[in-house]
């Protein structure tokens, strides 16, 4: 920490990324993933976010793995990177003070509790608004604010079962399967940010805040998409596809001689130019194979003949054909490929933060690009539990 | 189409919902799914969205399926609704005076082309924001308009592959599975809508627009999350793990008697209530399950156990126990019992709008709810290819 005077704002000696959210503060209240990765979005476009954490314990996250040596989270820590910390117990009077010296600097409140408890401790959305006007107050809870469901708990997993994504996810026949990553709390995440920035947009017309309500399984609904206008058309169910896309032909992952490769051929073009690529034009004339949607009939004679003609190549000769040929196509990578990837590296998506103790930590970059702001390839470390409550304070006058 | 004086933006009759992004003009070259996915969430939000698309053909999605009776995508209307559409050929002088026309009026023009399209169009960021300094261009492009890959092509499937989100999705040893919904373009487009609106809040306070950069390739790299923390922390790139969480156990599908049922037991308080509602509390004192890291470590035992006990309950037995005792759990729903259950119908999520004649189609509502707005329960349909061109021309005084 740097205790020169000019730091008014307590963000220590490490500066923040300069953006256009740098004039806002936000309040942040959340736990584990879906309100911090919100936050962490918002943080990486220059706004101070200020973490208010449990006394002892903090964010849930602080305890999830997977931990360094030092017995750190790398999960936590590249969640909350350039974040800072003030533990504080919400049922204690001199505590609930410094909160709401905080909230009455704020631009935006965060939080994901289930509904209820803020209006427990007496800081609901018409408690906070009755007395801050201008304070946007955005919830990200597991099944939303209203409704009869607006109670129970819900996790990644339990939002990622109930909104279909898992129904279409996997292999026909095969056991349920989930989506690798963390698509429900992420979703709502990102969700929150584009209610938040709205909820900034409106204020800055009307003066007037207002309370953003995002459900993880609203988010998991928004994102099914071709699954819903499926069912929409035909009344059935859609299931997995394996790896393949539902209405778009040759579009999947077929196996090579040494592994898979993704060959992407959206239009009757493309399909032509990958029947010549692979030394098969008899296909272009083949009427099975005549239009996307007749190719999708047969989806699987297309992985058949197009696997046929790949079983002689390596990935990287099949992937150098469709490249001389213009045919989208990729490798299939695992994250240590994906991150050591050249356009990867050469877009910034891979920056150096840190643990709380300082140690360095790889994580993921920011994928909004934007041409008024550099795009750091640091940023700060995430917090200690509580390492900017004297900075905080003073700051506060308290 | 109404023509009475007071219609003077050629929306329509139907009236666009009302929200924060009221007074937001987007010009929307984009095709397919990572543009018009962001520009369905702008216009959700209120913004006025005007699709620009090629003559004669229009929007490659309006020729992909599913399709109605009547031969119209559902793909296309439902990620469609409710924007206006005027056909321009970008290469005809009298069409790229009507095009400057309603850049001058923009707020924003969106376009998901490859890098270099617009250039030789003569509308690149640069050409663009010499003329019009306010105006905000948002590209969302494959690989981005920066580095060596910048000029490929890449649909959805191609990123999925790339990005690594394949890789850590599906079962151990199995085939490669791409995730079910297209979360290369969703994700894309997300990014997409919160670059816009910053750009807007940097608007606000500089009078200058920005080139907002997003690429599906950036995209799945800022959603890989845990996978990266694992990565880092290892140095070992993690693989697939089927249906449960790679760091808390139990976060899984179980098997019971008649399917599956997600159980999100994240810490061990709940694990020690699903001991006890599946009338197993002698697993409480197992040392293989005493704190979330040794469950984790024994996660094939802790599934084992779990299986043993609701082997003999239904599906609905196995939640009603879980729901007594407060433990985050679900079905496993596909795409109809999501769309029909009943905290979904109560948050509004599934909408009716329609095809581009007026028949109706279900929809995906908007996660975003706002206090300061009505969530409307319909949305204008989708527009014929050029629909809106005599009332634009008008308003433009063209």
């Amino acid at each position: 920490m740097s205790d020169s005077p000019e730091n008014s704002d307590a963000r220590g000696s490490e500066a923040k990324p300069a953006g256009p959210l740098s004039d806002l503060l936000i309040v942040d209240l959340s736990r584990v993933l879906a309100g911090p990765y919100a936050t962490m979005v918002l943080a990486d476009l220059g706004a101070r976010v200020i973490k208010v954490e449990q006394p002892g314990k903090g964010d849930d996250s602080r305890h999830i793995g997977p931990f360094n040596a030092a017995g750190q989270s790398a999960y936590f820590s590249s969640i909350n990177r350039g974040k800072q910390s003030i533990a504080l117990d919400l049922k204690d009077a001199a505590h609930r003070e410094t909160f709401e010296a905080l909230l009455a600097k704020a631009d935006v409140v965060v939080e994901n509790y289930r509904p209820g408890v803020m209006e427990k401790l007496g800081y609901g959305w018409a408690a906070l608004h009755a007395r801050f006007p201008r304070l946007i107050y955005a919830a990200a809870s597991g099944f939303g604010h209203t409704g009869p469901d607006r109670d129970k708990a819900a996790y990644d997993m339990v939002v990622q079962a109930m909104g279909g994504i898992m129904s279409i996810t996997g292999h026909p026949g095969g056991p349920p399967t989930r989506v690798g990553t963390s698509v429900g709390d992420i979703t709502a995440g990102l969700f929150t940010v584009i209610g938040i920035l709205s909820a900034v947009h409106h204020r800055a017309a009307t003066g007037e805040g207002m309370f953003v309500d995002v459900a993880m399984l609203d988010g998991q609904i928004a994102i099914l998409e071709n699954a819903i206008a499926r069912y929409a058309v035909t009344g059935v169910a859609p299931g997995p596809l394996g790896a393949r896309h539902p209405s778009i032909t040759p579009f999947a992952a077929y196996a090579c001689a040494d592994g898979h490769v993704v060959i992407a051929a959206g239009n009757d073009a493309l399909w032509g130019k990958l029947c010549d690529a692979i030394c098969a034009p008899e296909l272009k004339d083949d009427p099975r194979f005549a239009t996307n949607a007749t190719r999708t009939d047969h989806a699987e004679e297309v992985a058949a003949v197009i696997e046929a003609r790949l079983a002689g190549l390596t990935a990287g000769e099949a992937l150098a054909l469709c490249e001389a040929a213009g045919i989208p196509s990729g490798p299939l990578q695992d994250t240590e490929q994906a991150l050591n990837h050249r356009q990867v590296r050469a877009r910034n998506m891979v920056i150096q933060t840190g643990f709380p103790d300082g140690a360095p930590l790889t994580a993921a970059g920011n994928p909004v690009k934007l041409s008024a702001y550099p795009d750091p390839t640091t940023r700060p470390k995430a917090p200690r539990l509580d390492e900017h409550r004297d900075a905080i304070l003073k700051e506060l006058g308290l």
